[in-house]
């Protein structure tokens, strides 16, 4: 019996319109990421099961999708284990890969095992699809793709300067202006929470303040005192929400609040070196922020945060990335300073659509459609389809002798704007009949005058 | 203790320059595909198994990748089963999900599932990796790219001329002059084991025919006797052992020689429409060869098969595809006709890497490297690579300030063919000093004649 066909829940089909969009999308942030110097690398879909567990903490591990051994695989399992009936235990038995979880791990795991062949500071992006076995809900998927740039090998903050840049230039050409590029340092967190007094609790402090903009200032304060952060601590954060004005005043305010600290004030002079030289570039169309309560995956990042947000539309964040100081020591490469951006492929999608920013072309299906007459007028029609496409023109013939009717419905019905009917007088006088399906109007020319039609805009 | 880092056995990380190949192939495969009026879609890595077992035949349930169900996979299994330790048995209980095999099964369930959004003959392309659990060797991998185009919902044989015409022009573009696109019929060779009396022994015969290029003419002939063919049978076969001349001779003598069967003599026809619209419209640079002897994929294909290899390469075909007369059948739609085709992208990568086809520019990396002499310096650069990039120049800036050997050898290294230097002279003159890697010459020059210089080829 026929099964009623659908697809794992949190994966999805795409459409022709939607994988032209998702193309479209991808095609503008890899040029600019090649204008950049970056270059694309691509690792396998599945990794060894040891290079991508204990890299995400006890959830991530539990998120990863894995791969059952292929053939026989209870035959090597100890009868004593298997009786335990273990679901945790017998999974490191039957299963020794696991589909990516993200690109980052494979990316560090890539450049220890390739280092001889890599000239650094190795500059690569990477375009792929990762999984995780997180609940779907809505624009959360078990299957979505992720657009990363990093450098590793250099502690230049030149690069920083770039990445902005290159945001910049990326959402700019999607037509997407206005972003807000917020940005932080990891060293300006931990500067804070060492002049107040709180060192020891820099995770909860900065977890707190990350909530700002969600539970308010009540609420952080609330949180931090829940925490263990002392009411001395709280009050000299004070500043924090109050914290206006452009970035050289928010950088001199928090000069004078982190004067004590070392590790904020070179956090100071790092977004003091950022900002200055992106100001003195100027960006085409996004914002820099200075963001002293983003903490985004602190645990991780050493040195620039960033994050950034669409504007005018209620969207988490369509981007984000950082430094961090040591990518590769987990695969036994040290010292290995590395700093990288990605693109949320699935909600700039979403922007783009709800602000109408897809360019109509990029959609366009073929230009045009020879209506089938029947057999000679097809032979007519296949040899003026060569010379069109070779001309670059995207063409189609109907390919059964069906009623006109439906074969102008068809046309209709895919978007296609013209179609060409050739009967025995066109050919004859080796002319075409060309119809303009939203005007109906009708032409008869020849073939160097069809092709000049359609070649137009 | 860091791991030594690997990858699983049968896949594979691609360089840069690697990525860079693979994706000037894909892309000319799918601007063709898109000139010739194909549309993609995508669809998930991995279905529910119930989708994909049992459509590739026993060795082919036992070659998908099955992912473990997520959580507590055991808490639902019976205890008697599980006693059992069957790992067949257990399969079925802890794995729902498994990796897409193919892209033909998903695009059948694609067209049923959305079988009210599709606007049939539905020409669509789709151009992702499928993964085996296969025993990996020379040239064959665990994970590997295919790239189909198919149209269902119509018999037309128009789709059989065009599917010629469109490997034509992608192997004319690739720059692979020269393939052979081999043509056969299922329809013929049904008809050749009715008129020789061995219709029930169809698929024993065509496999042996199949061996023809590798066993002979006494091979053949020895594996059809130890089938059961009757020596009389195989007499009737002389004449394919013979089988020379144009396609219109071998047109005529087989229509001579399955004058007697219905089905042979609608296959000689058949074949007759398409060589002859081939000849009328002419090709590129593609030889169309009918060979008899082709059945690939028999169990499959129920009309045209195809079959292309490379000239001058000892290499297994770089592309296939047939006929299909119920495709959806399997999920319930019946009475669908397909026909389709497939690019081998990883044996085209080695044809045009083993005959030098790439183009040199596909693997370009950045046009020039600004050389960094120190802050000022460098923001000075960083200004002038903002309007270099705008121009579509690809370029960057060496992060650190480091010797100038070190700068110098990363360019020469990646192939980067230009630098630039910038000192104090050059920022009190608007100058930049550019450096042609290859012959060592030097030239002040304005940001204009820069970017001009840049530009060109």
């Amino acid at each position: 019996m026929a099964q009623k066909p659908g697809i794992p829940k949190g994966t999805r089909d795409f459409s022709p319109e939607e994988v032209a969009k998702r193309n479209y999308i991808i095609s503008v942030i890899r040029n600019q990421f090649e204008l950049f110097g970056f270059r694309p690398i691509e690792t396998p879909s599945f990794e060894n099961s040891s290079t991508l567990m204990g890299k995400y903490g006890e959830e991530g591990d539990r998120l990863i999708f894995k791969i059952l051994n292929s053939g026989d695989f209870l035959k090597k399992v100890d009868d004593k284990l298997y009786a335990e009936k273990d679901s945790v235990k017998l999974t490191g038995k039957i299963s020794e890969k696991a589909l990516r979880y993200d690109l980052t791990v494979p990316f560090a795991r890539y450049v220890v095992q390739h280092q001889n062949e890599i000239d650094f500071p190795f500059k690569r992006y990477q375009i792929q699809p990762v999984w995780r076995a997180d609940r779907p809900q809505k624009g959360r998927f078990r299957e979505f793709y992720q657009c990363d740039a990093d450098v590793v090998g250099s502690g230049s903050l030149w690069q920083e300067v770039e990445f902005v840049q290159l945001y910049d230039t990326v959402f700019t050409a999607l037509g997407l202006r206005g972003v807000t590029i917020k940005m932080n340092n990891r060293k300006i967190l931990s500067g804070i929470a060492e002049v107040i007094g709180a060192k020891d609790k820099l995770i909860d402090f900065t977890v707190a303040l990350d909530k700002l903009d969600k539970i308010g200032e009540e609420g952080v304060k609330k949180e931090m005192q829940e925490k263990g952060i002392a009411p001395e601590a709280i009050a000299k954060v004070q500043p924090l929400f109050e914290f206006n004005g452009d970035t050289t005043e928010k950088l001199d305010r928090l000069a004078t609040l982190l004067q004590t600290s070392e590790e904020g004030t070179k956090g100071v002079e790092e977004l003091r070196f950022i900002c200055g030289s992106i100001t003195g570039t100027g960006l085409q169309s996004a914002i820099l922020d200075l963001d002293v309560t983003l903490a985004r995956g602190l645990n991780y990042y050493t040195g620039a945060i960033f994050e950034v947000s669409a504007p005018g539309v209620a969207m988490g964040s369509i981007g984000g990335g950082g430094r961090y100081d040591d990518l590769t020591g987990i695969f036994g490469l040290q010292g290995i300073s590395g700093v990288g951006i990605s693109f949320g492929l699935d909600r700039i999608y979403l922007v783009l659509e709800e602000l109408g920013l897809f360019p109509e072309t990029v959609t366009a299906t073929s230009r045009v459609l020879f209506i089938n007459f029947g057999e000679e007028e097809a032979f007519y029609s296949i040899k003026a389809l060569q010379m069109l496409r070779k001309q670059g023109i995207k063409a189609e013939l109907y390919p059964d002798n069906a009623k006109m009717k439906k074969q102008m419905q068809y046309a209709d019905k895919r978007g296609i704007p013209f179609t060409v009917l050739v009967g025995e007088e066109e050919m004859q006088k080796e002319h075409y009949t060309l119809k303009n399906m939203q005007t109906g109007e009708q032409l008869a020319v020849s073939l160097d005058a069809l092709i000049e039609r359609l070649s137009g805009a």
